[in-house]
């Protein structure tokens, strides 16, 4: 293999596979990035056995030649090494080229470097996934998606199920829902053309759609997803990201969400979420975060904390619209303010059954998103 | 005590001397932040014993009110809530009130805090300090002499002496020295009006500079510094900071800088540095951080390193000038890269006396700034 290369494109498709490689990997040829290069580009590969991320840079872009090559073929470079020192190269191109035994000459401007390859043959293939059930969905509506719903992921490794995101289809529809027992998030899209496509059960991990999200694009383009039987692949321009699928049943979420209330409100999310934001910094102190939300039938709610060292807060808030019973409720406020800073929209409606039963959030503007957070059974 | 007061100027003064409080103090009354108010304004004080902070807040800047005072009085309030909640409160102005027993109310637009205040008169004093020392330095030459000595210091405890950096006075020039035995900085410069001051074992601990460094403006402005016996202040505007003067004798540096070399050179400062960064990802691999420069006579400079499982990396740079014996020297790398960071300077110029031998580096537009460097004795 010899090849000369632009560096900032080659740069770009390291920084993605990198995302993939672990520090903590015991099969050392995962340690690695795998180089392939022929005459149509070259596909850089990484992998965890978690994830697995494949970057294509094509020979030519836009009528402007990205490649040079002399010879193809393939080698794994050490990845921690190789990521770092491509960007730091001097030059605006680089010169890869492997001899026996896989031993790797990388020159740019007067710097060169002498890598130790390993056998690209060890290297293990990516999985082959039947492309029976795929969809597309644009960049920017799936990375809302699963940001609104992802820091309700558990972080507890006791039952792993409930560290992913669940991902169902229906009707037409794509929804991500994600708990940890205290609270949850539902988010659902409509999605063109998947009236017969149908899933309930895939669970993909919290930390490997965090990756995934730092992959997706700003700007808006198609991203297609293909499911298959125990991973997920997501096509993103020339880059694949394929993710497992978590083993296990996602627990039944739909009966979680009331559906009628005995009190609801309509509030301005940022003067709720400030108000939070301060009574959250007396509350923490008593590592509890508790928060007070006490509102009378005129509509006024009182948002208040209290700490036995520090003192006390609290704070008046007028709601937009009010309707039912006047009540009172206590909750983390952690997970409240986690809620209103993902919510994305001017106003909020919220919904109470009762001091001991879930609050509701939601959009007021019909977004398809719901929160729900359990409130703290509290004396008094 | 009542008043009111505009928040960010309240601000401002609290993020100032948040500095001085520590987060594990063994005196309670030492969480909290002290406030005096009478009608020339109100005084923040904070320490940790170590240092000392003191910020005034007058009640007329420029013409416009700052503080309307209605009574005046003293409380110390709980530092890290105080800290916090101030930045956040919803309106320009708060209402500061403290009533029976230091028990405070602050007030921002819909926001009421109730906080639980101390008694100030169990606050310490801070040090009286002599006036006789007194010399005045714009705050850009002191904060440079301090960030391209700072780095130098020690972080090894076992010598106290060395975490500090030695400040010098005689014959009009202030220097600052630092040193943890393996690189030594020195930085000096002429100060108007100080014929008369002398003095020679002021040290003053590094994290303290660093802390002090926050603080000194950005725009150019005298700081008054007064030496006492065991305190330096530094006056900067309205804040006073207070620091400890470290026990102990500090070694004696002055024999250790070579004054004539076997080989000198003139190098792109940029040049280095980035060759030096580049061998520097594979020499830490080894945790050694060693790196190789060779130079032949004809000016040629080649920087490398090696790491036995990853591979190897070189490069040449041209110097602008060079004078004397071809040689070799390994050095550590990560010494080298904070030296050049900090030199601020296109060119510089080195100076080797034999590969067992101190290299020193210098600016080579003769700001009084040194660097050097201890190699490290590797065989072959």
């Amino acid at each position: 293999m010899k090849l000369k290369i632009l560096k900032n494109e080659l740069n770009e498709s390291i920084q993605h596979v990198s995302k993939a490689v672990s520090s903590r990997t015991t099969i050392p040829i995962l340690s690695g990035i795998k180089i392939d290069a022929n005459a149509s580009g070259i596909t850089l590969t990484a992998s965890d056995t978690d994830i697995s991320i494949q970057s294509f840079i094509p020979t030519e872009k836009d009528g402007s030649h990205i490649i040079q090559l002399e010879t193809q073929g393939s080698v794994v470079l050490p990845a921690k090494f190789f990521v770092e020192i491509i960007k730091k190269l001097p030059d605006d191109e680089v010169e890869i080229e492997v001899k026996d035994q896989f031993q790797t000459w990388i020159r740019s401007g007067k710097s060169e470097i002498h890598m130790i390859g390993l056998d690209p043959e060890e290297y293990p293939l990516l999985p082959q996934l039947e492309q029976n059930e795929t969809f597309t969905v644009q960049s920017d509506l799936l990375k809302s998606m699963i940001r609104q719903t992802l820091f309700c992921v558990s972080t507890n490794e006791s039952t792993p199920i409930l560290t992913g995101v669940q991902w169902q289809m229906a009707e037409g529809k794509l929804k991500l829902i994600a708990t940890d027992r205290h609270r949850l998030a539902t988010r659902q899209a409509q999605i063109p053309d998947v009236e017969q496509l149908q899933f309930k059960n895939i669970v993909i991990s919290g930390k490997n759609l965090n990756e995934l999200n730092k992959i997706l694009p700003d700007q808006n383009e198609p991203v297609q997803i293909v499911v298959a039987e125990s991973q997920v692949l997501f096509k993103i321009d020339t880059n694949l990201f394929y993710t497992r699928i978590l083993d296990g049943l996602y627990p039944d979420t739909s009966k979680i969400i009331p559906q009628s209330f005995k009190t609801e409100m309509v509030i301005s999310t940022k003067s709720l979420l400030n108000a939070v934001d301060r009574a959250y910094l007396l509350s923490r102190e008593e590592k509890t975060n508790i928060v007070r939300l006490v509102a009378e039938e005129s509509g006024l709610v009182e948002i208040s904390s209290s700490q036995t060292e520090l003192g006390k807060i609290k704070e008046e808030i007028e709601t937009e619209s009010y309707s039912g019973e006047a009540f009172k409720i206590s909750f983390n406020s952690k997970y409240m303010l986690d809620a209103l800073k993902a919510m994305d929209c001017e106003k909020i409606h919220i919904g109470f059954t009762g001091a001991m039963s879930p609050i509701v959030l939601k959009p007021s503007d019909h977004v398809e998103l719901v929160y729900v957070i359990l409130p703290y059974r509290t004396t008094g």
